[in-house]
């Protein structure tokens, strides 16, 4: 059985070790693994984005904690989701959102049986006295209904969104933003493969970031020489600007929000 | 059987990679749990309290490795400790200093049995060629007292102290400092929470780090607007100065050492 | 069965969980070890050097991922080697070159079975699409020559190279120059232990990095007080330059590349 772990603790953070600690004290046997614990401090909407795209990946019936919590220690719920893909422990403070535009969820449960939390609980830190233990005893086996009541009902789970900002197709232009820079430096925008089907594949097609302009969309970064700005659809489905061996964030000089244009 | 590492190699460091490689050839069954590699280079005073925050969380038959090693290759001694909660690998620099504040260790080794070292050993890397292999040795089921002489006796171990500097409390005012600040910005005291036991809960109680000041002691963060500097007393039992939803490092301009009184 | 994973996607990113994912949906029961995420983005320089000083340190039956992929989605092979210490799956792009100096490969097979790769493959992304499953499918047993055809042959494998840059020894003096700098601020020289065999041991010896001399070679970094330049052989046969308790990086100002010399 393996249990997940998605935080913005920062990497190599102890507060993720606790959280391991109590979740291993419980049940020796589950296995680990971190997804990331570099989130941008308290960005749900990040974090929402790394849970859709990396935990459909794993077996069904793993369990995936998710800790970005604004609102810790408040009325904010703490829920059991179950999609078809996989468990989740985390706030009801969107982290689900994006999973939940893949699908419904099978059921949600707000978590409230204290028995299966630490004793005391710290009202900063549910973490590791409440996702833990409640994703440790999960691993052995509990019935998820004991973890409190239904959350919602069936086609109407009370599922808390986020506001999330799309990119827009107008006749033929697309205007979208970057969402993500990732370790080289790429840009990530929220224009997915979809939208372009129907943009031709030649260099009629510009793609405008702040005054910077490449045109043609190309299947891998390669297919350009090195230090060029390059257009691709990347391995999320996602458009992403691109410098050749180099970092687009700092050649371009922009970041997360700057608006990307396709035209054509 | 779990080994869990605590080093001050940096975050995804190769080194703690050849560690990992040297226990699983020894024991490829083992479990292997990171701490955090994130200690500041050669902070044993910090390593010393996140032994004490993480570790006695975990299982009580782990086996903790680690290695803050200022003083490798020299006649510092490497020790085996049982504690209550866990059994540690490590130079006897002051890393269990903290720990033993908990508890006496029931059993001190002094680790010199050189057939369960790597050969040879190179003086500039005894994680590597002591501390794995014994941890992998003991995770077999070894015997610890083959490891060596008692490193002291019970009622006397020669356990190396750290000078902690501990708050001080003087009628109606204690004065403490910052003694680490997390990935949000937080900022940890050493202001524990059995010191502000008698502190009234109320807008009488001033809490001032530099020049900044806030009032009353809260529950959690976000019991405050946004933006606002908050005393809470954090998931560790230490008053914590927080700004909500932001860093109150970079706001206030403070770190590690600064002074923090409190006044009522 | 043990599968690690060496990549340029940075400590904690997410892309390395996606690798994950898919790895333990095909085979839930093999055990993940991260070598490192941390390497220079595209430097398949650095990561030949890291794979040789960690994997070889591993169970043999090993299988060892390693994802720094310039080319990827180009015509550049994806490669099965097999050493007597290790297994390994990567771009043929140099990155077993460092390996390949301490034995010849017993098999080499390049990939090109579609069958175990996901559907459909990303062309930025064949870390999570060929490589992870591929190395998940080998875990559970299957014969490497089901991968694809030989590439090369026994004695003649066709192995990309790197141009390595060694140090140069001509009468009483060495040339090299740092090949890498570790969480310290420690310099690592291309010069070896070998090299140093007839140098003496005192101070008729000098050691220069840019305008910086130390004398002697010892044993460890304590040998000598805090604050001082000091030149050891480290814990992997190469001769470092450190400042005893502080970063001899940001002191002397220098990095990789920087030429060293020794000189008696």
């Amino acid at each position: 059985m393996l249990i997940t772990l998605t935080t913005d603790f920062g990497p190599s953070s102890p507060y993720v070790a606790a959280m391991k600690g109590v979740i291993l004290l419980i049940n020796p046997d589950v296995r680990l693994i971190d997804i990331t614990h570099a989130i941008r401090p308290q960005s749900v909407f990040e974090a929402a984005q790394v849970l859709a795209k990396t935990t459909p990946l794993f077996p069904a019936d793993s369990i995936h904690v998710a800790v970005v919590d604004p609102g810790v220690g408040t009325k904010r719920a703490i829920v059991y989701a179950e999609f078809p893909w996989g468990r989740y422990i985390c706030p009801d403070n969107g982290l689900l959102s994006r999973l939940a535009e893949l699908a419904e969820p099978t059921m949600m449960v707000t978590v409230t049986a204290e028995r299966f939390f630490r004793d005391p609980v710290a009202p900063t830190f549910h973490g590791r006295d409440i996702m833990a233990p409640v994703a440790a005893h999960l691993s052995l086996g509990i019935d998820p209904a004991e973890l409190g009541p239904p959350h919602g009902e069936p086609g109407n789970w009370h599922l808390t969104q986020l506001d999330w900002r799309g990119a827009e197709k107008v006749a033929n232009r697309i205007t979208g933003e970057i969402v993500s820079v990732d370790s080289f430096g790429n840009l990530v925008t929220n224009i997915n493969r979809d939208m372009l089907a129907d943009v031709p594949s030649d260099e009629s097609v510009a793609i405008r970031c702040d005054d910077h302009e490449t045109r043609n969309i190309f299947t891998t970064y390669a297919d350009q020489p090195p230090m060029t700005l390059v257009a691709v659809i990347g391995s999320n489905d996602q458009l992403e600007l691109a410098i050749v061996n180099d970092s687009a964030k700092i050649m371009l000089g922009v970041d997360v929000g700057t608006e990307v244009e396709v035209i054509w």
